[in-house]
């Protein structure tokens, strides 16, 4: 950690600082520059998170050196991880293509779009059975009927599944009936929930949030890792911004960006990104081609007749060319689905 | 709700879409301009909320009429509501000046604080016993044990308080220290939080989240309404922006934004909103003369040892100082603190 | 366009808008829902552009129906567009593969560079001569030497040049040089200098600003055809985010949104979008995945010492491997380089 | 200037590097820290901007210490700068009042709006003759016979004249006519024009660009600065955000952050930031309490009929009456209109 000076920092200012250093256990190294004293702070910069350095009178800045996140870093695990979810493989080289409709809406509807991406190549089924929904007045999801019906139609297909879980008193029903958590966009920074799935050993799939850093996101990774389950795969499912002709922007260049210092896998969810059919197949390709370790489309026979979020769905038959394209993309990245 | 057709839309997609209309329940009023056929759908557009008519072929664009919060609205409720806690009001003219530290850390300082800053003039106390923090390894709060040292330090001062709840489970231990709850801007859209407070009868102070919009917020406020809980005072603190020489961009508009639509109280939090010192007091003044109903400040007497957002906290002298230009403010705006 | 009435407006004012319609020209269509009254305005949309009819007393908002942009638009012109610069042909399944330094510092320099872009497959050689630089302490270029400079090592390698076009004034100068105009990020909205180029007859690459929709890149694209040049190519350089690990967001999904909208080409330019050699080839090898027409990329052969820009440019061995991804992806996308 | 070593650099990599800050003429200081070495750069800063060192192997990342901008820091000129536009003064203490309407239409209707301006207490005029508009099929402005007719009314109306000059070519023709030259958001890192009316000796009102930090603000005031113009007053209107119910994100909090670090004054333009007639008082009177030098807004007497921007001007009786409570603003914040 780095302390610098205002430009007329007294000489008891200096003192103090080097005082607080000291009292915390920390060694400090003083240097006058022509503009500007600067004092380097050794020891174990973990340790000093908590400790507001830049609320001490005559300091202009405080520069911190290392990065906050640990368990989810490279340097503390150097080789890609690999999350399985029942027998996929996610990460390595596996890419996870995750498909299914935005809401589970019956026994019938699921298993028929189930089957389709199944066929289509998809190998993990979503679903949601509790519905993060901007207004209270929308469809909030079957529940834990819902969760029945997912599980039944994974089994009949032979899919592992994966639902979203949006309140902590709801991960042992969710549990139970999911191979797979999902921690939405909404919750990245609900920490009680983090803590919550971390104690469990199913795997995860935590998606930025909409207005996360990518160092956000690996903090909250950090949350379930520290827990002690370390089957995190993250999600880019595109962040806010000015932009008002597609629903959120989607940030592909965090999957290099994680890659480069984590070794987490991550995904991308195009639907959610940009809510609108016509960007979906284009943006998936690119995701594939990025280095993603897998995709995340919402998929629905029917999409005008949905509950939620119809109108960002491809059908099963864009989704089948679709996978075919990715196929080929996988192949010259040296990947398999 | 106006439905806008594609240059090219055949008569048997129009067909289609009228026949979803009547199926619907609504009446359709087709009208074709020169490059575009548009279809007005008359009933009620709350009931179509679920239905993706976007998603029907030939479908260029869905422009709804009305606006999708209700008991927070104008329209629903035309005076300004007053929010009561304890004995002091929030809105309809008065202010809500509330003040204190980041996290409560122990009764010593909490009481040495709360003696100053409502000797300045605040008339609600602040204090954080369970910290959303973005690092799991910084402190995280007391927890109920600060929810005790807050409800003493409180009486003692005769002010009410008003401390953060994360999680739904902390409700009920919430509810019964404080007499207020705080939804912190991580969970503005944690919906099974915002229906648990929803269905008490204590008032809630809702932060806008970091990246939601006004109508974001109302929505989550119609949450909380629509279980029945009608003391909902929204705070703006505010949102993830570009500047990097801010922690946030405070969004002062979102004010007489707010109170054009809705009749809910807002207040405003300098203190998030900026992440600086010398920031606070200029945008606190700004606040009060765009018509906010309150200043939510935090206040530290040592904020160097501050075990939690330290840097970013007025001195009690400071606050005080600040007090007497608000309070000047207060007048000219023809309010009182 | 539609005008949607607030609640309560009087028949008077009904009565106001719907003869200022006439007046403009138009025919109004009067229609009373429940809840609002609507009035559908037929005729030109285009002509009605400068009419503030959101000013008119009682009217709650104007929602335009068509876009308004016309010449850039696939309305317009059904095709992809094909631009030549030189020999080099961009859109239509060619790739223009652009690449130079970001600043032309030297002949020696340049000629180094232009020999092993072109050896690794680049068909267009850049190099800046009027540099924008934020701080006017920083290095601003070669100014004429520098086209000079340019031209020699474009015509020594037979490939054609792009390079930056600031002011007005430097028109001619750039022209006189240059096989194609850039227009920066900065200028994308600088109407008077789009006009200058929309008058020549070279081929112009338009890059999108920093904080510009695709509707707004677009409008500006519309500047230079209405001028009569319909040689545009349209360039995605990142945005603005707050996300503080790039040093701008690439938004992709600008590929695949320009192209169903406009019939012009859309590169790509991970460079200056994410400010990190350690992202570009992952971001290039997207762009080509997801539908880009060519790749804008900075290849310096000793980043250290470049005057500009110099730790976001790629050596001349990284660009190499690069490409020979790139050709197995086109290969899949079926182009060509 | 700090820089930070990569964890496993090698000692040839360090050496590489301590060589090159010799060769700049630099003294360098190395201190090892547990888990990072970093080296202090010594001398002259603001010497080393061009210089890439980041790109050299083994540098993690480099931290500047100093503020890249000189003649409009603090630390140049302590006390507030004064701008003088013909007897009006602004800065100081003294409030600059803009108004006028968007563009000038013709000599009755400017001199109407003038005179009710001036009566409600404005003291300078303006009017745009050139308009930067987002279609090139929008009203562009009257031209130098638009300047005739503002100089005029000015003139009769004992006003100073603002203008905006978006092409370097007019400054000549501007500087004939007007008092100040306005440099408008999109044209804010427009540097030949920046440089341009920096060698004249006219004050210049600075438009914050739309993706502007208050950063490059002041970077691009130091191009003008740099050319001997001093003449310099800034204005905060907005920036691009994700909130879509205004045009753009009034950032308030950047007049303390200007006033902070630099002697430059600075006003506020709630017109363009808000976009809404509705919201413009209550951001004025925020402005003028923010500690803002003035406030820069639209009137015009009939704005369904403006052909440029009408819908977010206030009427003259609207505007007289906010006068009303700036002057009780000013008054509590001892400044004066």
């Amino acid at each position: 950690m780095i302390i610098v000076l205002r430009p007329h920092s007294t000489p008891e200012q200096i003192e103090h600082i080097l005082e607080r250093i000291k009292e915390l256990g920390f060694k400090a190294h003083l240097s006058k520059g022509e503009l500007r004293t600067i004092i380097g702070v050794i020891g174990d910069e973990n340790k000093l998170h908590a400790e507001p350095l830049s609320a001490i009178p005559g300091v202009e800045q405080v520069l911190p050196i290392l990065k906050p996140f640990k368990l989810s870093s490279r340097e503390f695990h150097a080789d890609d991880s690999v999350v399985r979810v029942g027998k996929v493989r996610i990460g390595g080289g596996a890419l996870g293509m995750i498909a299914g409709p935005c809401a589970i809406e019956s026994y019938e509807i699921l298993d028929t779009i189930a089957g389709q991406v199944k066929a289509a190549g998809a190998n993990i089924l979503r679903g949601g059975a509790f519905k993060p929904r901007t207004s209270p007045y929308s469809f909030q999801g079957l529940g834990e009927e819902g969760l029945k019906i997912l599980r039944a139609v994974g089994d009949k297909h032979g899919m592992p599944v994966v639902t979203e879980v949006m309140d902590p008193r709801q991960v042992d029903v969710v549990q139970r009936h999911a191979d797979m958590f999902q921690i939405g966009a909404r919750n990245m920074q609900n920490f009680d929930l983090l803590k919550e799935v971390g104690q469990t050993r199913k795997p995860v799939l935590l998606k930025r949030g909409m207005s996360a850093t990518v160092k956000d996101l690996l903090m909250s990774a950090e949350y379930i890792l520290s827990e002690g389950n370390l089957q995190v795969v993250l999600c880019e499912r595109g962040v806010r911004s000015f932009e008002d002709s597609t629903r959120n922007m989607l940030d592909l260049s965090a999957v290099p960006n994680v890659k480069g210092q984590s070794h987490l896998p991550i995904i991308v969810d195009p639907s959610h990104a940009t809510g609108r059919p016509d960007l979906i197949p284009a943006m998936s390709r690119a995701a594939v081609a990025a280095g993603a370790d897998g995709v995340h489309i919402e998929v629905h026979s029917c999409p005008e007749k949905a509950l939620s979020d119809g109108p960002q769905a491809l059908l099963p038959g864009q989704y089948a060319a679709l996978m075919q394209d990715l196929r080929k993309l996988a192949d010259v990245m040296g990947k398999e689905i």
